[in-house]
């Protein structure tokens, strides 16, 4: 049993009625209700923005073992002491997941480290290819998936190199992105997906789910130790001269 | 020519007179001189946290290539601007030196993404290993260092796994400790240097010096671009489709 | 079910009378008895090198999940055509287990690309450091282990950085070394880990065992697909043109 | 300065007559030229796979810091040995560059582990993006190239994940592909840089011999020491107990 939290801005969906019309209960619950259908043993947990305590209550958290973000306007919105303590539960072991946008979210820079930053445009056709394809969040993946339609997301990307990078996506235009990447935080684990811009029906895709919810697998540790207190840094030395 | 400048959180120093004893111009100043004598190219500067602009106004930053260091008891007292500013140049080419307790140092937490954490204990001796011996900061460096005090600093050290791990310390009393650890953030090469406790002479050991002035020509970065701007995400896409 | 074989030199067993001693049946055997105790779902196969073919027939290559490696004095003995049969059935999927003085075997050395050089001397007490406690190979184990006699390796070790290094031994005698590391190549993952000299009660320790049954479930790969050709560069493109 | 020799199997400029046209004294001859122009501190050597000793005598070899290498259609006639031979100077700090279809190449592999196997088909318009845009082998080099026409490779590419992958090509017909890849073997660098099939005019396109000429440099480790003998692995330990 994995619990799985997603947690989603949720705003574009009730202002703007295109993205209204393909995710008429948001993003969170599109990816719940499909993530659910294909992974019994997931007990998935929808959260957005404007929950009280912006959606992950200190309750809520604890009881998250892989937390899955969507983000992109109002970035800013989310707390500095919230972005801190969910990059604090991700080095103790909790996965983390930043879709599309999210790349320039709080949690997921704080744990990179860099800037975030990449090239993009208007939607375009993407091929995502897998370019590791004996990984975990690989399995049962084609050797490409088309995406009829998603914003250009494009290269120089600002990540540190990815401890793995999956899959690598080409639009059209002419452009690449590492769509697809793994990071380690400690006992975290990391993972960066591109595809799931809020104006196209990409979540509706099954080898798109397919991924997520292998990057689920992935990013679980059960070796996640929460008690640790990561802030202090002045353990008493475990050994003896001896 | 490579602009080195040596920040020092300079306290200990003025505050206890064990550590004046040992440098009684601070670890700052004794690390220009020592590192200019043998490094014509460098042209350094030493600043402390109490000069003005917590010693590092917009001019000197810009005018730096490479940024060695040292805190310790005050990591809070640097402003959390201007810790995002000198990640941000970090990301775009300038080199950072984090040297012994600047592990848990605001700009180098920034660029980590982790914790920092480490066990410590007072001091014992120390054996310093080169663990990659072709690398450029290991150059002239022998098999192992002796030191005979310093700090115990001991594993699990809270880092990203290094780009790569050049120096391994060993401490008598039965730790281990990644000592020399170098980082890559986009443009950016960050060293981190264990040894150099305030209450240790380490700074006076002329392999210690050689090791800071190697690591310095290795972080500095002659094709950092410092006009982009990382904080915009927004570039328009260099291509068109064809 | 992890189909686990484990594939031991076996001839310091039947020569030296110190050996025997400990291992009477050879390491092979005391490693399969001493893993099948802690891990139900793993079929244990112990093979040796004097066993028709080697001890890897292609029937029981062909049905290995991981594979268990002690080599010594007799690496030379290994038919260079096994060693790439191994190597290739790695890249495809295949856990690779390389114990102690392995790191000078044929399939470690094809699988790195580098020398597998590291200094050595008679045995000492060493103390085996874990730097990663949220890996999936530290899970349960203790903040260092404690082995009162095992022979001296140190650095430096000739071994590509490693994708996650995860122990490193301590030796009373002043020396480091990087004992238990992580290597991904294609869609095999290799573990390599220094204790166990023949002449050393070390797999009668619990924790060691606890860390060679961790590391058989971290390499066990189930996206393996062992039917592509990695010998045929020329696969036709999976594309047309559009 | 810097000793470059450049290797060439050069038996397609002989045998086809639409490869004679393009380089008519040889890919190493033409890469020679194109290379001194540009950087007056290489001192460059051409030679051929028809050579006497392969054209890489051990005189050779020992007056080399870097090795740029083209091989395609008779990687098998490289003696073994030679290719021991190469990949151990490697090791001990000679750069290495394996261009275009040298990822099958003796030794390229030997230092990978890995299969090196890719897709391709025949020629397309390829765009070569940046992705490490401040990476001394980036240097002045623009976001992206345009190479009219370049033999398609394709993902996956059997390699270990690059220490830092550098460019990342993108085909007209749908493909993405790793092009260049920066790898670390002991005190060697190699880079592995995709462009430039024989029925192309590749290497006279300004970029890509920036490129070459950059990742020479890089390559280039002068605390090489190759006077240590990596094949013995039984180094006296240098320290005693204490």
């Amino acid at each position: 049993m994995i619990r799985v939290t997603i947690w989603n801005e949720y705003r574009h969906e009730k202002e703007m009625p295109e993205v209204a019309a393909i995710y008429p209960e948001g993003i969170h619950n599109e990816l719940k209700k499909a993530l659910s259908k294909e992974n019994d043993d997931f007990v998935i947990r929808a959260v957005a923005m404007d929950d009280p305590e912006c959606g992950l209550p200190q309750s809520v958290l604890e009881d998250t073992d892989v937390l899955i973000w969507w983000g992109h306007a109002h970035h800013g919105d989310v707390p500095d002491a919230l972005a801190e303590k969910i990059a604090d539960r991700v080095r103790k072991g909790m996965g983390f997941i930043a879709l599309h946008s999210s790349h320039l979210s709080k949690p997921f820079l704080k744990l990179m480290g860099t800037s975030g930053r990449l090239n993009w445009r208007d939607a375009d056709r993407e091929r995502l290819w897998t370019v590791a394809p004996g990984h975990p969040i690989a399995k049962g993946v084609p050797a490409y998936i088309e995406i009829p339609a998603e914003e250009m997301y494009g290269e120089p990307f600002g990540i540190p190199e990815p401890n793995r990078l999956v899959f690598i996506g080409w639009f059209a235009g002419g452009e690449v992105f590492r769509s697809g990447c793994c990071f380690l935080r400690e006992a975290g684990r990391i993972f960066y997906f591109q595809p799931g811009h809020e104006t196209n029906p990409t979540y509706k895709i099954p080898e798109i789910i397919k991924i997520i919810g292998n990057a689920v697998r992935w990013a679980y540790n059960p070796s996640a130790d929460y008690s640790t207190d990561c802030t202090d840094c002045g353990h008493p030395a475990p050994l003896e001269k001896k």
